[in-house]
């Protein structure tokens, strides 16, 4: 842990830096399996899995039988759990859409927006020893409640050959309408090329690794659009005299334990609330079972002392967290100072992890200072919005002055023609 | 121009494909360009305008001075349509600012979203012969009304170091915070890394040529977010035998008037129409002052006669056009069919030209078969929606256990833990 009492302003600019990833330049690599499942399809992706998974499969499509399994598998407490989670993700995405609201911005143009979903969106659940189904639901309910025809999910298997059930309950649960046991790079190659089995995708979504990552970003150059740019896990708590300090490390931790470069950030006015708040983090690191990753990420963590709430939030607004707890008796009342973050838990009983899986909102969000300029997923994320207009002929009547004017000042003749061959029509007509 | 009558399905995809740019590999200049910049500042802004645009410029900055003098430069008349084109431009951007709603999805647990401006965005706006006032009005109008901080504005000079001035009056009523006399590339430069002068924006708008295009892409390693990927602008246009083809013919010129890379297609169902259509455009073409680059245009575009409506609209969705103009009678009834557009044109009398400059509509929009997965600019491309949660201790009892148990089965303890150390204390209280 970083501790840090009072410092200056001056020096805010070096705190809110996050760790510099060793990222390797991985162009070449990628390029070479993009151009592998180009040419050899399926048989590339197999052959990836063997090379890089250990994993011999013969199908690369998860069949019925085993999505139909999975479902035995899992206990009815888990299905409860999810059951309850999607129930209340989908309420509140499907909140999100919004009604088309037609405008007449001149007597007779009328103008509206309509949403389309984006027709085939492809999701990536990564390995590993965490079985992310959170993240199927989270990216698998706004792709349905979107309307959505086609939802692809790629996911590694583990040597056997086996995906987890818990991913394959919930992929079914949520209208995935495929899935395909491959994973990394091969994966987001395939959703982009598309092979003999797996559909080519317009949009990829979803966590992985830093080949998954720079996979992502080279299926840019095909283009297939993004959820938005990857980065580390981060969470911001700002503490006031009320908070409890059991509480505050334990979001800390529950940060900390994603993986070793996730990194969290602690705020505190008051010094007791403060030095009570390290002393318990410390204490419940050592409860923890799996503590080497968390502890990790915690070398690279910052406990802050400030003088004020308004400090704390400037320097909030200045890190950009992707997750940000006010753990304050007042919060309702600092909302507006929040400019720059991607999800808000607000008061002592909103932990990070309700949001991670079941109060409702999306936990795909900007980290790494990408909440500046992103927003996490939304329904917003699979769909796109178009504008349409009817102008009648009076609304062309009414505008096509403007229009002609405006288009031969910026010498588009052909521009001011469209408009002046309908108002010489209608002249002569009338 | 290329006719194509009654094309067989297999050969649509051949038909929707955009002519391959010749795009050099500008990384090399860029990155030495963005160099130059972050190294030594305006001044290389400075020997950047002369060396590219031959301007030699004092004061990168444009002075009060000048916007107060363009004022008095540009008609009357002018000024009357930009500001009927800023009024329905606010009133239609104005109208897709979403109320927060707060959805309690179990009870005490209540989520909702918020908008947040984002704080620095810049606008760049391209030289050239068309003094593009018009994009000014697109991207400063919506800035403005999001609450965007700062709205910086770039754009190249003259060979004397002037302005347009309708480019400047636009940007003064629009709420432009300041502009910059620099263009191509070290514009985007700039703005990305900032200057003595120039502040550092979290977002890059607007169209340029394939320098700017490539430097926006380049800015986005600097986690500088753009607005969409970039492509020539295009049109389709669906007809029926009730169409007129003066109307069609000056819809497709006006668009192929962009530029040499431009394309326009043409899709009728009417043998009669279609015909007369090909005719006038080659009749309206040759009327046009500055018809070179329309011409050119034209070659690479397609004019295709169609058994159906049903097909046009499968054309149409798998050529994913930015502009859509639907010359039909019963138009309602087809827009549900609609799935990839920019921006639809609804009937003989929405001409593309109304909401390039006036209806109220954005005209930057998705190009180069984009409008499969990005939407055109609109207000939410000026925000961030930041979610925001609140748990009640009765929403947590509530929630609780089904956060633990998915928290558990995704191996994530200390996730777990957030939550039991709350009930617990909760329970002890009790």
């Amino acid at each position: 842990m970083k501790i840090n009492t009072y410092p200056q302003k001056e020096s805010w600019s070096e705190l809110v830096k996050r760790p510099i990833l060793q990222r390797e330049k991985l162009t070449e690599l990628i390029t070479e399996i993009f151009s592998e499942v180009e040419k050899n399809g399926d048989q590339a992706l197999l052959d990836f899995n063997k090379k890089f998974d250990g994993a011999e499969i013969q199908n690369i499509k998860v069949s019925e039988t085993e999505i139909e399994s999975a479902e035995n598998q899992i206990s009815n407490e888990l299905k409860q759990a999810i059951q309850q989670a999607k129930d209340n993700i989908t309420a509140f995405h499907a909140s999100q859409n919004t009604e088309k609201e037609k405008i007449e911005t001149t007597k007779g143009v009328v103008c509206w927006r309509e949403n389309r979903a984006i027709e085939k969106v492809g999701i990536y659940i990564p390995g590993g020893t965490a079985p992310l189904f959170s993240t199927v639901l989270m990216l698998a309910i706004p792709a349905q409640l979107a309307g959505c025809k086609e939802i692809i999910l790629c996911t590694p298997t583990d040597k056997n050959g086996n995906i987890n059930p818990a991913i394959l309950y919930t992929a079914k649960i949520c209208g995935v309408t495929q899935l395909f046991k491959v994973g990394g790079a091969q994966a987001i190659a395939a959703m982009t090329l598309g092979t003999e089995n797996i559909p080519n995708v317009f949009k990829i979504f979803g966590p992985g690794n830093q080949y998954v990552v720079a996979a992502k970003e080279f299926a840019q150059n095909y283009n297939v659009a993004i959820d938005m740019p990857a980065g580390p896990s981060e969470v911001l708590v700002i503490a006031d005299e009320k908070a409890i300090p059991e509480f505050c490390a334990a979001d800390l931790l529950s940060q900390a334990e994603h993986g070793s470069d996730s990194q969290v950030v602690f705020l505190a006015t008051d010094e007791e609330i403060f030095n009570q708040t390290i002393e318990e983090t410390e204490k419940q690191l050592k409860e923890l079972p799996r503590n080497e990753l968390a502890e990790e990420a915690l070398k690279n963590s910052h406990f802050v002392l400030l003088n004020t709430q308004e400090e704390a939030f400037e320097f909030s607004n200045l890190y950009a967290p992707e997750h940000l707890i006010l753990a304050l008796e007042d919060f309702e009342k600092y909302i507006p100072k929040i400019q720059n973050a991607g999800s808000v838990f607000l008061g002592n009983y909103s932990c990070e992890s309700a949001g991670d899986y079941a109060s409702g909102t999306n936990h795909t969000l900007p980290t790494n200072g990408f909440s500046k300029n992103y927003s996490g997923v939304s329904l917003d994320s699979f769909v796109k919005k178009i504008t349409f207009q009817n102008l009648s002929k009076e609304g062309l009547q009414n505008l096509g002055k403007t229009i002609e004017i405006m288009a031969e000042a910026e010498g588009l003749f052909a521009h001011k023609n469209a408009v002046s061959i309908r108002l010489k029509q209608e002249n002569e007509r009338i």
